[in-house]
């Protein structure tokens, strides 16, 4: 359990599969994000016709409803959602810390006030595992000090040591709760855009191992796209090579392809359902606004390379329409087209990577995606 | 084509097949409204799913967004909301005249304010029929004018006079349009609460035929039930026996079995839907509210004697979850639920005409639904 196999690999780039309780996880992959124990108005049998293989849940959002107890007692997450696949949770750290002027760190953890009613709790290390104990994902990820994107040495460095500090925390409360065979736990390396940060964080982070798995969080947090990429590149030789890495929030199309470049293995983000909520779909050729009017009438697919429910079944022109006259379907069919696109980029440039043309694919990819300027 | 075959008969009641362009419709049946083109927040597929056998339109709406030309250019309603199977179309009649104080009635036909840019439009009998022309249903309706259910003798004999010299302009207008072998028009009888306007609504109506099916309008609409049992009783042994009855705008639960037994074969309401937004779902013992905190952690289904997609794959405190976040997965799982509720009714109601028990199970069933006194 938690192995992860390299089938192939292509400079950087991996192809693999990850074994988890739940099933396999084929990478390079995309993980739908599942807030609040639903990808945003899909079903989970909507996200399974995507082929999406893992998906994720959010521990601050749980916690505060309906509560970790309540899904315990329901048999868990994976019973609650009906999702029976691989499903990994966050830990709450990037949630708590977005929570400016509602919270206060300490050594302890950090105390926040609820945006949903108001009450004071406190998020500590412990009480992280314990929920997402509670949670019972395949993956319950470590407690970590995010700090943005632009935060300056002294403040990374604050907020890598402290995540260090509560990692240890949270593999001992995680090795009291169980035997590590239904759950495992992920640590994430932080330490902002500054690289000698993140080298010791990623040493540090080593060195309280092994783990089955790691994530490189505090990325895609207001850094310059390049900027990422320079920290990806530089974190990349010193990551282990027998374990799956997660790029925690990113991303974008673009996104993933620049990251499995860069020896990424999993990637979350919400822009796909966001967007869709907002009526932008993504295309080879870049995106589209639903909404716009030159989808009138229009008997076309949305998307005629791709082969989600959306975009095989139901005219542009419809799409538009359901978007004008605001009815909910329309929020379901481009999120489920944009979560579909994402899973098949992860597809495609598995099948590249294994069959060693990830890197001429992959540029070509992108220049078509850039070409229009979007 | 457009033809009706009965049979059972238990009383006034009728099991029959009907056979329209796109399918046959195995009745009593339920319909669910597709208002926009669109079972509000449901793909076709959905509405599939439920086993619904025929669904509306509405041509007010249609005619305003995206307009009967964009449908027409794009291969007509089915292709459009990628519904295959049977589809009616009201008029526009009821809609234009619910615009109080947006509308002008003459004989001609309707001057009106579109509630959705202000522009003036005018709907007349025969645009009525070259809207739904355009949008190519197997059933079109008759133009009719519409009053209120507490509206009195005078104000009922001018709306149903007016119907009845609309729908010779109708039939002329449809018959000009093509063969009647895609499309059929149903008249809609008229005239209040009062049985003598009803009887000569129904004996000028019938003159002007033959018809494929008939129409009641204008009940539904504000009287009390036991007005509408009444005005079906005086109804029925004037309506022909071999064309389907169609009552509009109704029902809930009861009020199909109610209707069946007064000899009605077919139902639309929007009920279902805007019930499933706003959480509240129909059950054989009365309804409840989702969001009620009651369903706080049950693991149960919401109808565990439902065979929807809702009740057979998520546990109440999942669904109560839906609607305590606000995600739209919830709006759209209590409408199919139901939708499906409704379509079952009429299948099971069905099975008792063939069976020959109607009359005791129907008794019981509604026994049952209002003890709890919903």
């Amino acid at each position: 359990m938690f192995e992860f196999q390299i089938e192939a690999t292509s400079g950087a780039g991996r192809a693999g599969i990850l074994t988890l309780p739940h099933g396999e996880v084929k990478t390079p992959a995309f993980m739908p994000v599942g807030t609040h124990g639903v990808v945003r108005g899909l079903s989970a049998e909507d996200v399974r016709r995507t082929a999406a293989q893992i998906i994720l849940g959010n521990t601050y959002h749980l916690h505060l409803r309906p509560g970790e107890d309540v899904i315990r007692s329901m048999g868990g997450l994976h019973r609650f959602t009906t999702w029976d696949r691989p499903m990994l949770t966050d830990s709450g750290g990037f949630q708590v810390f977005s929570l400016q002027g509602l919270r206060k760190i300490s050594e302890e953890g950090v105390e926040f006030q609820s945006h949903v009613d108001g009450t004071y709790r406190t998020l500590t290390p412990e009480r992280a595992m314990e929920i997402q104990w509670a949670l019972g994902a395949d993956v319950a990820m470590a407690f970590d000090h995010v700090v943005t994107g632009q935060a300056p040495h002294a403040v990374a460095l604050d907020g890598m040591e402290q995540t260090l500090r509560w990692l240890e925390r949270c593999k001992t409360r995680h090795e009291q709760l169980g035997d590590g065979r239904c759950q495992t736990i992920w640590p994430i390396s932080q330490g902002g855009t500054h690289d000698d940060l993140r080298k010791r964080s990623l040493e540090g982070t080593l060195a309280a191992g092994p783990w089955t798995g790691i994530a490189i969080g505090g990325l895609s947090v207001g850094e310059p796209k390049p900027v990422m990429h320079r920290v990806l590149e530089a974190l990349e030789p010193a990551l282990p090579r027998e374990i799956p890495r997660y790029l925690m929030g990113v991303g974008f199309p673009a996104d993933l392809l620049e990251g499995i470049a860069r020896g990424i293995d999993l990637f979350d983000c919400v822009a796909a359902t966001r967007n869709g909520r907002h009526g932008t779909a993504w295309l080879p050729t870049g995106r589209i606004s639903v909404r716009g009017a030159a989808l009138i009438g229009s008997a076309e697919p949305l998307d005629p390379e791709c082969d989600c429910e959306t975009c095989t079944t139901f005219p542009r022109g419809y799409l538009r329409h359901l978007f004008v006259i605001e009815d909910i379907l329309g929020l379901r069919l481009i999120s489920l087209h944009n979560i579909r696109f994402l899973v098949r980029l992860g597809e495609q440039a598995r099948a590249h990577l294994l069959a060693g043309t990830f890197d001429g694919w992959s540029h070509e990819w992108l220049r078509r995606h850039y070409a229009r300027g979007t």
